[in-house]
């Protein structure tokens, strides 16, 4: 395939959410360990997504999402509710994630003879602080808010196409989750599997797409290989 | 007001679209002084948007728009129809436009404190080219695509602030044309107004915004400005 574009999935692929997050628990001493926090939380974001996409939660940023799946981490463990500014300040620590550390030089290079831009679950905004906090530099944000439906949405990767002026078939979605290459798929776009075995801390489970068009182990070895 | 995200607009604003849209005419051979065929194509832009706001034009991209301008610009003059190809290459010289000589460094500056992003009647793809061709670094690509209408509706303005998610009144638009400050303004936005008395060539009638929060000279001195 003739690839003119690329757009990232962000958290987990792009950046290191569950260290970022750990730290912002630490930082406002919640009680537990802070990388179990974190992966709780983030264990309630795609059912809290999906939820949404079936219109069983009210629209809203992820910011709002994120505040309620964080109300409702407190709850199942028996925590005490937060004060409305650590709330803000861990809620705001998803704006503040830390990149792996292949990813600025990677979009940089990706970017010399392809469009790139993100596509992610995070809304606009929450994605122009993560681009800033970590240096990255895309040609374009773009975001399932601008579809008005979270990944793996069909119409979410087609709206995409559509603002970059690409056929479906020349835009390849790059990200490190198996349902979201096959949600992009499904739209009719290539897929680039990059893997990320530390997402989920030392011995996450292995993760492959054997569908992908392309697999690689960092946005560098990408680079290679869609130049080569 | 403290500016917490500046939006610019970009034809005339950061882009000098007479010289290189010139250049185009004068490089597909299209008889006439090529300038004066580029004010006359400029010409059609805004009558042509305001036709499309009240629904008297078929949506679609700016593209669609310039081509459709141009096939009036020829009949209009007497000039025999261009060939596809040679329309498309006009059409693709708008993605093309060379910035003003204090847009690069100054939209540099500009995002170190705050969040920088277009908002252009231009649509996104276009946009995303313009910033490539320009080596421009915005924090995000916003466009009235994004609203689906044309500046100086309001919906456009409001639409970025509230993807940036960032109050009206601490969003500024940047311009060089009063109408369109005169929008912001309505929408509740700060404006600054940017003076370009270059854009339609030498000799260009004089403007400037008695109401813009700020006026200046270039981006550089914006940006003296703002943090001043």
């Amino acid at each position: 395939m003739a690839v003119r574009a690329l757009v990232f999935d962000v958290f987990g692929t792009l950046v290191d959410w569950r260290s970022s997050i750990a730290r912002a628990f630490a930082a406002a001493g919640i009680g537990g360990d802070p990388s179990e926090l974190a992966d709780d939380w983030r264990g309630r974001y795609a059912p809290a997504l999906e939820e949404s996409n079936r219109g069983q939660r009210p629209a809203g940023t992820l910011d709002d999402l994120h505040g309620a799946t964080l109300d409702e981490l407190l709850l199942a463990r028996g925590l005490p509710p937060v004060d409305a500014a650590t709330k803000a300040q861990l809620v705001r620590g998803w704006h503040e994630l830390d990149p792996w550390p292949d990813v600025r030089e990677g979009l940089e290079l990706l970017r010399r003879d392809r469009v790139t831009a993100t596509l992610s679950n995070g809304h606009v905004a929450l994605l122009v602080d993560l681009a800033r906090h970590g240096d990255l530099r895309f040609d374009a944000i773009l975001s399932a808010e601008l579809a008005g439906a979270y990944k793996p949405a069909r119409r979410v990767y087609l709206r995409a196409a559509e603002l970059l002026a690409v056929q479906p078939a020349k835009l390849m979605l790059v990200a490190a989750h198996p349902f979201d290459l096959a949600g992009a798929r499904g739209a009719g776009l290539g897929t680039a599997f990059v893997d990320r075995p530390l997402e989920h801390g030392e011995g996450s489970p292995a993760r492959s797409d054997p569908e992908a068009d392309v697999s690689v182990a960092s946005l560098l070895e990408l680079a290679a290989k869609l130049s080569g």
